[in-house]
């Protein structure tokens, strides 16, 4: 079926915006398609705003046109959330040209900055005044800040300074009929009325169009000490979490779990990157533990020591190499990081970006393994993650020499569901940090509680009656 | 005019949750008044159910009788939203039966309660386990965890732990409708669908009645530091913060400021509490520092007497007295948490809790100052408050010898525009951590983005149509 003929949308958009910024036609991919090329739509044209001014005027237009559009940040999104459906009648709309850090205030350590910087922007915005904004994600050079907010992204240093929710005080957001709430607020405390804006963050783009934000800073740590210890049990590498939380607090930054399939995943297809624990296979896990101090190198090393030392004592850690230089440092993120592209490297699988209580996560990995192995024996399990944060990459690859294409195809539905049945009995999340978007809607729709799916109904209802904020996408 | 009699509902009632917990009558003060007695209503009946289902049933009736009601804790709010109007029509309902620690996670570092828990025994709850609860403030003794959330209340460690919505992981909510929402979530990370959580906290009992939460726990500090500064201004004492929390991160754990004469007051009416800045009347402006360390004493003693001494030399502080025990440090608190009382014994004055940029407070307080002493000649100023937060309790008492009460009377009204006008011009917030209730109920509809206004308009509508959940407060 075709839609209607947009020629006078089209035109005024032209008109509000200028004619270079609404583009249409071909050799519009990077809007389009996400990046991964999971999912590939077709827009009726693609909107360029430069101004918050621009965008709420877009907005109103496409309300009294009917035109129902998708906003779009970096294109970084792992869910599909931020492209459009392929009827070639949604607007996209991107926030890319907002990017003006707008004001950094060191006394108050806040900035505020458009939705179109980047994160790295706005890392080195803050870092140019000598502070710190602790938000940081693999995508950082290419994420912005508007798409950061709207999926509530996590990043490496949740255990310390939570999400970008707990990044952020205020917000600038344009409403769906195209009035725009300044809420751009750089207070700690302010208790007058409902939580707008933690509504917004985290709503995926179908409740309001985030155009800028102040968010928190804090003081630039003086010295990191970053460390690789090897684990015998998965219970005794949540005993070293809590051992590193009670003698180092806020100290520690970073607690991130690695199962010794993940290191030989790594050492297979990226054998120059050295690993420091001599002999895996004696451990079944690893965990990068990093600390960062206010003091000095020398207090954070005695620190960190001090936990390696008592965890080795007590036997929750078997073996433990702390980083001698910023270079080793970078070394054993680079290791972390590495995983998810090694995993690629050996084929493509089932991934699952799970949250559960940390107390629940050994049991959880026992049980959910085991199934797993019942259900398709010789599976490989590449299990890691931010472990402070209860949250587990917890990714299925086919048995050693199936064809991985033929296993995904094959094995997606029962094996999400396997895991995700497994998720929910102990209270987790199917989602603890990459969102809903198209990916998983249908699994939001059967698992979340029914009260909260109507109360959400509710306020998309209430906020978009006419439905026109990326329809289909989370709800 | 009379309202409906009630019968039918009142019996209802008495059989859903037993007729020793339905009371009516006479004897109901501790019910119908708040605790400052500024407000008195009348309620129909008050109902005291003692499980979530019994809550989710009342409401039931209340929906299909169009009862409206006034959820209540521990009745100690300071702006009049939990006590009921003076109709005689709407139902009390108390929380306070509802008091199980439902559990208690230590490896998962959280704590699940019910409403009417007071937030002494959450707090005690938590030690037990050998871990921190770190909501903290005045009333703590007799507020419950319930009221706590729904007025996202502040209190002393709000610097380094937020306030009450940023200890709370999940909530059980039951709805206007009686339905029960079951978000009783204890994971730090969870993209699956729009924040509830953060709506119902600090929603003031206008869109559900909170049952349960599940917290944040923390381990428990080793030692505490604690020491009074004198500052030579106001700007000194801002840079004095920003220095602590460079040296010290998240290891300082409070920063009150206290002027010269909110000290006279404390030592006019409680000449027993030792002052240890030995005179008062060279510094205009006293801090009071807190760090918590999780090493030892001998290591919090060394860091707050290094962020001292670099800030006596750089002439930040003028004098400083560090705490040598335990009882010196609680003598300290003791001293700030005097304020408010000797400004009691001193008489009616005008009530303040605003929020600033911390870095626009030294420039607030000059203007608004003059252009209160220009008003009124002879006003005093009673400033003090959670400067590390931007909160201040910026109270006006009458000129040395006029009558209080008169004073606050003639007034009240003047004062409060001229203080809050320039609040706002500042970017700055008319209610901090009290929240707006009866008593900030026009102001906030004078002063409030009209477009937030209308959105939080349209999700009251949404989830609360028929208007029976504390009708009058907030908004």
């Amino acid at each position: 079926m075709a839609g209607p003929d947009r020629k006078d949308f089209l035109a005024q958009a032209r008109q509000l915006i200028g004619a270079d910024h609404l583009l249409s036609g071909e050799g519009l991919d990077g809007y389009e398609k996400d990046w991964r090329k999971r999912y590939a739509g077709r827009a009726l044209a693609v909107a360029r705003p430069g101004t918050t001014a621009e965008v709420a005027a877009l907005l109103r237009l496409c309300a009294a046109h009917g035109v129902s559009l998708v906003p779009q940040g970096g294109n970084t999104g792992l869910v599909g959330g931020g492209v459009p459906d392929g009827s070639g009648q949604q607007l996209l709309l991107s926030l890319r040209r907002l990017r003006q850090i707008r004001q950094v205030d060191p006394a108050n350590l806040t900035l505020t900055a458009e939705a179109g910087c980047l994160l790295a922007e706005v890392q080195a915005a803050a870092s140019a005044a000598g502070l710190l904004f602790p938000l940081s994600l693999g995508a950082e050079g290419s994420c912005t800040l508007g798409g950061n907010l709207a999926t509530n992204a996590g990043g490496t240093q949740v255990l310390r300074y939570g999400n970008a929710r707990e990044l952020c005080l205020g917000l600038e957001v344009v409403t769906p009929q195209g009035e725009v709430w300044q809420g751009l607020c750089g207070l700690r405390k302010d208790n007058t009325g409902y939580d707008l804006r933690d509504l917004f963050i985290g709503s995926e783009g179908t409740l309001g169009v985030i155009t800028a934000a102040t968010v928190k800073l804090y003081p630039a740590p003086q010295a990191c000490m970053t460390a690789l210890a090897a684990c015998p049990t998965l219970d005794a590498a949540v005993a070293l979490l809590n051992r590193a939380r009670a003698l180092a607090g806020a100290t520690l930054t970073g607690f991130e779990l690695i199962s010794r399939f993940c290191l030989q995943l790594v050492r297979r297809h990226f054998p120059q990157i050295p690993q420091p624990l001599a002999d895996d296979a004696a451990a079944p896990w690893a965990v990068l533990l990093e600390l960062s101090d206010h003091e000095d190198e020398a207090h954070a090393r005695q620190l960190l020591e001090r936990i390696l030392g008592e965890a080795l004592e007590a036997g929750e850690a078997l073996d433990a190499a702390v980083a001698q230089s910023m270079s080793q440092a970078r070394q054993l993120w680079h290791l972390r990081e590495s995983i998810p592209l090694a995993q690629s490297e050996e084929g493509l699988n089932i991934k699952h970006d799970i949250a559960l209580p940390i107390s629940a996560i050994p049991a959880f990995v026992a049980d959910c393994g085991a199934a797993l192995q019942a259900h398709c024996p010789g599976v490989r399990l590449v299990c890691f993650g931010h472990l402070g944060d209860g949250n587990l990459h917890f990714n299925v690859q086919a048995p050693e020499g199936q064809d991985p294409a033929h296993f995904l195809r094959a094995q997606e539905p029962a094996i999400n569901a396997l895991v995700y049945e497994r998720v929910l009995q102990r209270a987790g999340s199917i989602s603890a940090e990459h969102g809903i978007g198209q990916l998983k809607r249908e699994q939001l729709a059967m698992t979340k509680d029914p009260v909260a799916l109507a109360l959400m109904r509710q306020i998309k209802k209430a906020l978009d009656p006419q439905g026109l904020l990326n329809p289909g996408r989370l709800l």
